[in-house]
């Protein structure tokens, strides 16, 4: 798993795998994890993730769908519709993300304090 | 969950979590999921944090062990020895990641191509 050649040290190899790493940084990245799970929930309109997710912007979203695009985790369907029609579905690996996402979300459910009505929280 | 207080649409409500979102960006923030499964692994020492994680710094472990230690997840020790010995260790809060932790690797494994050995991950 690792790219170490490092043989005289096996415990800290073992310790570190980039597939991970790549994982949990892209999922963790700015306002990712909150719009995967909006996704999660069913929602696939541009302006219902904005209304979902409190303090996303339209240009952080944008910039956030194209990275999840690149990646593979979201697909975007233009419907020949009039006016047309633009949705946003997680793909098969984007939606194999929901049980790191039930995972977050149990921890912190035991472990994050509750955040006062209408507060942001937003550490970052 | 949600500090909304809009009741006209229910189903975006249900799908914003502050403590989801709080967690997934704490998880999620630079580095800070590789010195976790560092910790996991049994790691308690700045320097093999630093020789376990390919391109975490000095300083910028630094920090990051700094912010685990605010968010009560890391608990930094002092053993009187000669010389002084400090240890990082996982609080019960930090340990209880560990779900989230394998819920990402195993995503990771299905999902993440590998990384040519050597390469480095660090796609941000």
């Amino acid at each position: 798993m690792s790219g170490m050649n490092d043989t005289s040290a096996p415990e800290t190899i073992a310790s570190f795998c980039p597939r991970f790493h790549h994982a949990v940084e892209l999922i963790g990245g700015r306002w990712t994890g909150a719009i995967v799970r909006a996704l999660l929930s069913g929602i696939t309109r541009f302006s219902e993730i904005t209304q979902a997710v409190p303090g996303l912007s339209d240009r952080m979203l944008s910039e956030r769908l194209k990275d999840l695009e690149a990646e593979g985790v979201v697909e975007r369907r233009v419907l020949p519709e009039t006016p047309v029609r633009i949705e946003y579905r997680l793909t098969e690996k984007g939606q194999a993300l929901a049980g790191a996402v039930d995972a977050i979300s149990d921890w912190a459910n035991d472990w994050v304090e509750p955040f006062p009505a209408g507060a942001s929280s937003n550490q970052r």
